[in-house]
């Protein structure tokens, strides 16, 4: 709902950008097929494999982020596996145990700066291997990274390279998590591609709901490793869209005359907008995030005057007079918004 | 996709009603709190709570069908408790074993037309409490209708009432799958209103895909009996939507000004123009359906016929020369499609 | 508990056969390696090779039936796969769920005199692919018979192979409880042997709790078809024994010099005899069972005679005058108790 | 199997105490009912009740201490909720994922000599409540102990009745894992009862597998509240053995004539022989153990010489030159087997 103090708690509180409701205006009264199995599905999938330069590439559509998460994992892992990730990664700590309601463990090896360190993650799979009574343990079996992290940091081409070889050696497969895909793409400090990521990572998935749709995330297979009647599964976990040209004809607009690269520029330029403005204020960053989350160090006093002005995620107590904030751009941020926060601070 | 046959073949193939696109671009950059804390969703509440004249009520609203079986089922039931429902249940049958995948047995009940008698249901239970080993078996701990049916037949007061006795003595929760709700309270056959299902069902949901929505259920618990922590059993399950509102908006928009009994009313007048004509042409049908579903026997020619003219379902295979098909119409149906098919059946 | 009444309640009442007991003693301070990697288990693994005349068969040994059942059908199937049984299978009405529990939905057939129709199985699996939205279904993954079944009865080897050839021809694995096994293999009427079975199905169990054993049943996988880490998924469902050489000392010693068919002959010996005593005396069968579980018809009176004499099962209720009634021998039942109560009826 | 080597590899290498194996022969012909109805499990339980000085205790008998765990994490919590346990907790470590097949996370916290540090459980407690987001996270359940720890140490009293306080101050139960709690009560450096540890505990169980059974645990629920139809949940785990008498028989041995402290104490003091004499030919303890397991630092010399003598389990590698090695006495270790050991080293 509308709020008079200036909005950046995240980036999906505003809807759609504007041509995707457009089409939803026009196609409205079509007959189409459902559970995605309609043309625009079709052409979505077609696009996307494009942009990924991956034409075998399979892709399905799902509603929602932790829904993808959980599909993706509990699929593609054998029942004794569990996946790898951070402590901070996003199936870790805030999806209320769906990894484990599917039945797999989250195997967790501390974060660096939101990322994981490949010496480490060989470490882990070495130990595991050596232990002489593995097979009382959860076996590694894929592992997880978000890109963006969910500390806004990005993964450097070699970085993830050094992530997908480990992967490879052990023959685990590597899932990306893209929920804010657009916003590492289009930020100024990445060497990743979308061609990269679909060339380095087994599975992948491209984030709709945080960058300008309703709601919906393309999932992305790229070694023609698509879990088995996967349909079937998806329908299984209660994620089947009847309507599912709705997430087709979203992902469809987005990746026409590149909208979705659009619409995480933009992001990123408020993001930068309003971090060289908290920096100039003399506000020091938690970490230096390259991508449409800032995360900021402020002092209880700051905080009061902040909170007064604007709307922002508590993210982190470190003492009793500091606290690490996070403001958050998004396709739908307002250059004004933006200006206008940087001028009360 | 447009198709140049004329299509019945389901009711979620058009998007969704006009008011509902005007409202996602009216409100596109209002800046809404997530996962269903919004004032849309708020409202909404509390305009499903009047309706049902059930001022206690706790809403919550779900992305899809599957979705919410699983997800009310799953949080009501004891961990060694199964669900009831006919051996036609859409939970029984058509939903790739999601309930199962939960860790619940779906047991199964002759159907009557789609409809649970209560003696056989009194027996079933009867037959679990009377059993000395009854602790080797699968508890009897909820009993799910759907109405209208997966037949298109709906459920006289007298006859939810008579199952609802039955939950009430054992002391079994009664759920109502309401996936075409709005088709089943608008029928002229029913005698069943929105508040007499909220007095005799301990937890219903109110479909919106089909009726008139891109997307959403609304689930309704009527005894204070919504399971504890709720929000974190959706998030478990993957569906918890970010952009809560999505939903909320829809369905404060079909709970204003009658819309959503309008929009069901329309597809019941379509549904009757359809078996007028049909009956007129001297076709039989399989069941005497009064709401959206209309289901048809066919003989192979006819068959050939229709398949010409329209994209419609086959239902059953009765023998070598007849066929059962299913016609549907929804609150998307055109009036002169329908007076187009019967010109030419 | 001694009881001073004649006991047929079941075949798990008494402990285990002396050799097995004597062993126990034996090699009780012997130390033994831990979770089943063991030279007892290892040499029992072989014998049963031998028995089987099935030289790849993979052997484990698990504590109890249900377990094996949950273990076997939950680890071979996909999972969106169910299981394939009659009504009265075990899996499907007397294990409180656990099929379920692990994810899985029980197919249900009818049972004919507790059996699956090969037509019948066809039909489901037919049905089952030519419906166009089977993704929307439990997609049939294995097929389950008992042998005994669980009213006595036997599959003949003409029927075994009729049921085994389906399973070949849709690639469906065929899983045989044989939580009785002995029983039914000593039986007079029985042309299946160990090795036909062995041939036959892709995976049983050889029942150990039933027929002489403190408790444990031998798995056998005969296709080299394990599941992957097999051992791990045994842990993970809480069912690999610390003490592993328990179970399998005692096959070991019920495949040395066919100890194994000589209780199961024992078995089929008493029951003849107490079948005999009962059809002499005027006593109608329900089932003409040939194996240790008898089913007998009485009325309400013969019913409040036998009560007084011995422990038996009420199995089903007929009518308000008769009862069926299950009276069952096993390795442990001495000739006099079947001959006192043949010479009490 | 036997080996000429020295066995010093865990505590479940041997079979039962005699006086177990004595019982078994003597009843074997005995007809007890089934699953757990029998006199010999009542018998124990309330032998148990008596013990615990806890007369409403609900004692149930389950195969192993996986299942074990799994069964009682699993019924006590709701489907939202996680077990709290150290880095080191076997439900953590060692059980191939048990907890998360059940649906439910394992909530870590350091160890410290594998133990919980009340303060560190109030912080984790209090950061879950007070995070905003918390309805996205896993709610803290259960506290999970296991005494003796996985190295070997022991709770005092104040140490257990400062994590039950905390428990009690949340409303968490807190569960005992007592694998080993035999001998953990006759460690001379234990002040904890079995009495205290009903009073402290709202459930806990008492190991037989490595405590002279030959398999079997005594689950203690000591507030009455034993989960809701808790038979059906075993069956439905697969847990509920025919022959229940088989673990009843065994408590009911162990827990007449204070077998089960006897039992203990003999380990206890084969693990002080054991350490003194290490000690005293200058090896370094790597944890100061009061119990059945013991802890050694070896450099790669020492290593190569004792495993020329003994078998043991290799715990960790320290480094390139030394190793933690572990050294396990039992009930059934022989005192002529532990001086050869130290007369060798």
């Amino acid at each position: 709902m509308a709020t008079e103090k200036l909005y950046f708690k995240n980036d999906y509180s505003e809807g759609a950008c504007e041509q995707i409701l457009r089409r939803f205006m026009e196609i409205n009264y079509q007959q189409n097929t459902g559970y995605g199995t309609d043309e625009y599905c079709k052409s979505a999938e077609e696009k996307i494999r494009l942009a990924c330069n991956c034409k075998d590439a399979q892709v399905k559509f799902i509603c929602g982020g932790t829904q993808t998460n959980q599909l993706v994992i509990s699929t593609m892992l054998q029942p004794f596996e569990g996946v790898i990730g951070t402590t901070t990664a996003h199936v870790a700590a805030h999806e209320a145990g769906a990894i484990e309601y599917s039945g797999h463990k989250v195997l967790t090896l501390p974060h660096h700066d939101g990322k994981i360190d490949p010496v480490e993650l060989v470490d882990l799979i070495e130990t595991f291997w050596n232990d002489d009574s593995h097979e009382h343990m959860v076996y590694p079996g894929m592992v997880y990274v978000s890109h963006p992290t969910e500390l806004g940091t990005l993964y450097s081409k070699a970085e993830l390279q050094a992530v997908a070889n480990v992967c490879k050696n052990y023959n685990i497969p590597l899932y990306l998590d893209g929920a804010r895909l657009g916003y590492g793409l289009m930020s100024e400090e990445s060497d990743l591609t979308l061609e990269d990521i679909a060339e380095l990572c087994d599975v992948f998935y491209i984030g709709g709901t945080k960058v300008g749709c309703l709601c919906g995330e393309a999932v992305v297979f790229t070694r023609n490793n698509m879990p088995k009647c996967f349909v079937a599964q998806i329908k299984q976990h209660g994620a089947l869209m009847a309507k599912g040209w709705v997430t087709g004809l979203q992902f469809d607009t987005l990746f026409t005359d590149g909208l979705y690269y659009e619409l995480g520029r933009h992001a990123i330029e408020m993001a930068n907008l309003l971090k060289q403005g908290f920096v100039e204020k003399g506000y020091k960053l938690s970490v230096d995030s390259p991508t449409n989350q800032q995360f900021i160090v402020v002092d209880n006093e700051q905080h009061k005057k902040l909170s007064e002005i604007a709307v922002f995620e508590n993210w982190e107590r470190l003492d009793k007079e500091h606290t690490v904030v996070r403001f958050v751009t998004s396709w739908a941020t307002k250059k004004e918004t933006v200006e206008k926060l940087i001028s009360l601070i």
